[in-house]
């Protein structure tokens, strides 16, 4: 490990959960421990394998994932007071999660020893050091989380202290600061992690929270003081104003500080990245986030603009290519050309970077994402769009027509209904169904009427449909895009459809679902 | 002036209105001047009398409002290279706006001296001492503003401090050091203005961006290395990644740093304030925001919510309501019931935790979360579920029908109508609606039905509309769960519905926001 190397330690799973209106699936967690593992993340710390039963089902899932930088961490207390660390149930659990890593976070503030956890400040001590080398035992690496560190320095700084010894002398790989509340000050940061590093010698890491709206700054000079972890979460998601930014974080100190956090080659994928968790979590991406909101590279300013064009470096911290961003007011290009040339190049492989097709696709590509459409994750339905501007698409049907109806109160129980009528070569079909809602309806509809001339129709079926409203300042005449997602059993793919009504929207996803499968 | 007050100075309406989608109307901004004089901001920085005829009849206007603290500033340049000062157009403009107080900005890097002004080092030198000696000549109050400060000083630091010494020696009242590209670390920013110090004998303001994320900690660096004047916006409004947020540094220089910033008793209309000019721009305003969020004091872990009761210090930087926000206790089945005593006692005050009532309410909270309602963030409808329990709900209106129809392809190039009836009292409404979609036809179909009874509901409007798919494996047979953002201008809530209907789940949040509005 290079002497520069700052270890980046991703809490969006857990710590970033605790976030108002996110709640991960399974399946969501073990997409983004890829997406994370692809940028280079070094930890990921994933959960609490003792708080419930679907973090257990994730840790069996996510070991068998081939992960090439991250490791996993899992997540959780040290032992209650007064019993064996070996009798403690929670960290049975955390044993049974099967991680190389585990993180367990203890007291480091004398009042929340005495009034919150309710026993003496030795038996603290103890639980700190009983818990560390018990899992240093079983041969795990371990971070020790101080909690509410700064505080307690700030009320007992002896003690405080003291804490971190006892999970030193104890194994602890490396002992992390935590700003629990979210108040310190970059410069009291820095003059307590300096502090620290005199009198522990450890590997220490720091863990801040945004409520001063320093939690980025407070982890950069923790680092100018000798600190050699970040822990953070993609967007800063996290309770109350959120936990540190990585996607801040990163470019700060490996652009314009020399220190290394990620392979340089990926920081290309920060952008992306941190598109897709705020897609993953249903959460608006936050366009004036720094280095990966649209906003962040965009210009108003006419002199400015005229200026950055000549010289960017007068305007700009960063090329924003270097972080997967750009230079446009346009919803941004994330995939960038290479990404477009994959999925070109699977419909053509003829076509090369330098094509005239390419420019125009690409040109089509940033229109499409003007409208609202993001093809990240959904590249079936940009695949179709690639074959119908190449002249490689077939139609599989023609719509003519469909009607869908929602009565309140229901008759005969059924509120929703749909008719279709579609054609295919010479013959018409016309057809109706009943469903659960209008986008229910309408997809049996559909379906039945395409299995009489495509009876492989049956294999596949819808596994997931997601919808995400664009620009919510219309409230409920905004745009909303649909993601659906469907599998025949060998294969899953995604589409997506863009509108201002939700039943138009899901339409276009539902065809190009379908046509994806005929086209096999 | 005691000798630990911060001059406060804002630039929503000039440096905020750069950013993607703010454009303040002359109305909007003697708005939001007199809101920021009632706060106690010191200097506004208005706009630029030269660059536009509404400015100039923003300033004749806004010279007439009876101000108690703020003091306007017209903001411009230096004056261009090569002629004499009195023959500047946008000088004699600046003068013609009538304020007492000026900032005029120059440049400190000697490559945009050259290379974007095209003139010599020297004469940049004159451009500076000319425009503010005339101005003071004038009996102006003049603020000098050293664009790309930081940039200048890394470059040449000598150049860049002797650009500040001409302001000085031609009678600058304060000298403002821009970190024009947003680039600025605290530490270095706190270095710099040591050293500007010890150079020049000036009160020193800083005015920091934010495409680092660091602008509120590089302004706050600043004050503890010496400057005594902040330039910033409410909301942190500006171009890209916006300007150093005053909402975030007041609280922490006031409230955590023994600064005065503001006058102690206006610190409550800090929230109202932020809201009303994200209100005002017409931008959603950041829930996630420190201080000012509703999130910033929200709070969800049932653990976390049973200490925060008890001992609030421990979890919250600073008590909600000095700032004038309020603590949210997230409902969810782990919040348990100090949480939800909360609301009970928003309905009726005389029911406690031991109440026969309070475990009713919390068995029926467990089955509705596990249908899949969520009322963290949407305690409006949980305070409906209770008024109902309790016997304290008045029905406004009730439900007779509604018939939703989307056709495709379009009728008239409408593709969504709604039809609907409702009772009140005697009196039967039916009346309809075409919209962007089935949901938007329904929402104005009711309430144009309800606006007759009630014409209150012309004050309210939705402000977001989120959708989320529960259990996804049941693709377009999922249960949604519809989340409706609403205010009136004074108040903001939210109201949640759950059905396997989309149209069904929008109704039940709907009818939930319009009955919190006709109860107030």
């Amino acid at each position: 490990m290079s002497n520069n190397k700052i270890i980046m330690y991703d809490s969006t799973l857990r710590d970033g959960a605790q976030a108002l209106g996110i709640s991960f699936t399974v399946e969501d967690k073990l997409k983004i421990v890829s997406k994370l593992d692809e940028l280079g993340i070094d930890y990921i710390e994933a959960g609490n394998p003792g708080s419930n039963p679907k973090d257990l089902e994730f840790f069996e899932k996510v070991l068998k994932l081939k992960l090439r930088t991250s490791k996993i961490i899992a997540f959780g207390s040290t032992r209650r007071a007064n019993i064996k660390v070996e009798d403690d149930a929670n960290i049975q659990s955390l044993l049974s999660a099967g991680t190389e890593a585990i993180a367990v976070f203890g007291k480091a503030w004398d009042f929340q020893v005495t009034d919150i956890l309710k026993t003496t400040l030795d038996e603290n001590f103890d639980m700190i050091y009983d818990t560390v080398k018990f899992l240093k035992e079983q041969g795990k690496t371990v971070v020790y989380d101080a909690e509410h560190f700064f505080d307690g320095y700030d009320a007992n700084p002896e003690y405080a202290i003291e804490t971190l010894k006892r999970a030193y002398n104890a194994g602890a790989d490396t002992i992390c600061l935590c700003d629990t509340k979210g108040a310190g000050l970059p410069s009291y940061i820095a003059r307590v992690t300096k502090k620290v590093r005199e009198e522990v010698d450890c590997a220490i890491g720091i863990h801040c929270h945004n409520d001063n709206g320093m939690a980025v700054a407070g982890s950069i000079s923790a680092v100018e003081a000798g600190a050699v972890q970040i822990q953070g979460t993609i967007n800063g998601f996290g309770e109350r104003c959120g936990n540190a930014n990585l996607c801040t974080i990163i470019p700060n100190l490996q652009l314009r500080m020399g220190y290394q956090c990620i392979p340089s080659d990926n920081m290309a994928y920060l952008t992306p990245t941190a598109r897709f968790v705020s897609e993953v979590a249903n959460i608006i991406h936050d366009e004036r986030a720094p280095f990966v909101g649209s906003c962040a590279f965009a210009h108003k300013a006419g002199m400015h603009t005229d200026a950055v064009n000549k010289n960017s470096f007068a305007y700009e911290m960063v090329n924003p290519e270097v972080v997967g961003n750009q230079r446009i007011i346009l919803m941004s290009e994330v995939a960038g050309r290479s990404a477009v040339m994959n999925i070109i190049n699977k419909v053509d492989s003829t076509i090369t970077k330098d094509s005239p097709e390419t420019k125009k696709i690409i040109e089509r590509l940033k229109e499409l994402e003007y409208e609202g459409y993001q093809y990240e994750g959904a590249e079936s339905s940009f695949e179709l769009v690639i074959r119908k501007m190449l002249g490689k698409y077939k139609s599989y049907f023609e719509l003519k027509e469909f009607k869908v109806i929602v009565n309140e109160p229901t008759i005969n129980s059924v509120n929703s209904s749909a008719m279709i009528k579609i054609v295919v070569g010479e013959q018409t079909e016309i057809t109706a169904a009943e469903g659960e809602g209008p986008v229910n309806a309408l997809d049996k509809a559909l379906r039945k009427a395409l299995e009489r001339f495509y009876p492989q129709i049956a294999e596949m079926k819808l596994t997931d449909y997601k919808v995400r409203v664009l620009d919510s300042n219309f409230a409920t005449a905004s745009k909303v895009r649909v993601l659906i997602e469907s599998t025949d059993g060998q294969e899953v793919w995604t589409t997506v459809g863009v509108s201002t009504d939700i039943i138009e929207a899901s339409w276009r996803a539902l065809v190009d679902s379908v046509e994806h499968k005929l086209m096999k």
